[in-house]
């Protein structure tokens, strides 16, 4: 919101992955769509669902967790509960220890995101709390999901 | 509670409509399961979402609208992100202008309920929140999701 | 609901303990009052804070763990935000290792409480989830918390 | 994210007005401390029950209601159930219909916040959803809430 570029919605092409989820009654907020705060528990949802299914986070017993250090999202238009939702996903930027994830909130089959945002997971240990740098086969899905992936397969 | 009898789980065959719900990062509490509160969000939901899905409901306009005066809930065994969860519906009780529901959470393909609830919506006018009796296809509907259905039916 | 008997708002004197907690903007549904999901929240927060407030639960370290088996709500009158909000609590049955609370949510000042709850924990070891038995000095908390305890003090 | 600058945490004085709020037992996520899209919510609550405190909202009868077109967190430090919280709130910017609010979640009585978020609000008609100008007196009250605001007094 600081700079000249104003936000435009993606499509599901500047997404690599997509989590499918469902909408709840209570959702809505007073004013009859989703709550602002409910689009960053899809967020939350598509990252950990994505990774678990991966094989990369074990909620329960793994050493490393990801911690959330920034959040943020662009409303466009509206959802609403009953709709059916699906999360896109991709990789935007790779640190040390950290993963800058954009996600895309898709109403139905549309074609254009109702809503995009980012979401930057710190990897840290369960118990000191201190950064972990990515293992080998993590950073190669964070390749895989990359906006730049076709491009960087390529070479 | 109150009485001798200890509430036990049900199975599939004992509820007449199903809905599809995803569960999310935050449905889990500290101690690693759904937190209680959430099993009557899905309870909310798949009563709302059958209701629009058999066009008995329009949140949006409808003249009438369903309040809840009451709702519980009997916790069997846990359900935690990232589980599908189905949740079953069948109507106990059909009053002038009240429905007793009854609601079952199913994991993933289990034929057992992992908790058991009950919901009663009083339908309300949706300006002045007095009761309103049940309109004639409305009866129908909660006749045919009755639990005593395939009785009446074989009448 | 399954008896005779229709449920009736309490007053706070009906009740031993009480917590205060704010509502949230989301807490509003579509209709514009407090959504019946919300109120089992208040009432696992007012449950747990007052043990944790008196040194009864270390949410990260302790050994044993509450499990909630059955919760339900009668709702009486609307709550909505911005209300404030007070929770009343106190025991009305003591098991080997359960405990049935009884939750009253007042909108502000009111006397009568806006919806009546149950919420019946059974304390367990963590790691095995089974059940344990009541510590003297947990016990000692209950009895004073029970909706008989004037009269068991008086002897 | 994108710039090199990283987000630091401000101070109480950098905010203009305060709003209490509670947390709740299942804010907490598996990971002990209050899951990130909760923190949003806090920032919906205090945005919208100071508006409504000067008389700027009324959620049931307004003709102008806010939508969020954009919002962003950063996270410095954990709070966690059952912390009492503080969110402070001023204005960073005023559009014709817009404003750009900061918001800072404040745990307990610390002098610098936990976490750091953004929140844009459009004003528009309820029915048509079209954007509204800002009326003298909310224009007044956001100049009283904008960062600059001792600045501006003075001239």
């Amino acid at each position: 919101m600081k700079t000249g570029t104003r936000p435009v919605p993606l499509s599901r092409n500047d997404f690599k992955s997509f989590v499918a989820v469902t909408t709840r009654w209570m959702d809505n907020d007073v004013y009859g769509h989703m709550n602002n705060v409910v689009y960053y528990s899809l967020f939350d949802t598509a990252v950990n669902q994505s990774l678990i299914a991966k094989g990369m986070l074990d909620i329960h017993h793994a050493n490393t967790i990801g911690l959330v250090v920034h959040s943020a999202c662009n409303y466009f238009s509206s959802v609403a509960f009953p709709d059916a939702i699906s999360v896109g996903l991709c990789v935007e930027h790779i640190g040390t220890s950290s993963v800058r994830y954009r996600l895309g909130v898709f109403r139905g089959d549309d074609e254009m995101c109702a809503a995009l945002g980012q979401f930057v997971h710190v990897y840290v240990d369960r118990e000191s709390r201190r950064p972990v740098e990515h293992a080998p086969e993590f950073l190669a899905l964070l390749r895989r999901w990359s906006v730049s992936a076709p491009t960087s397969d390529s070479v």
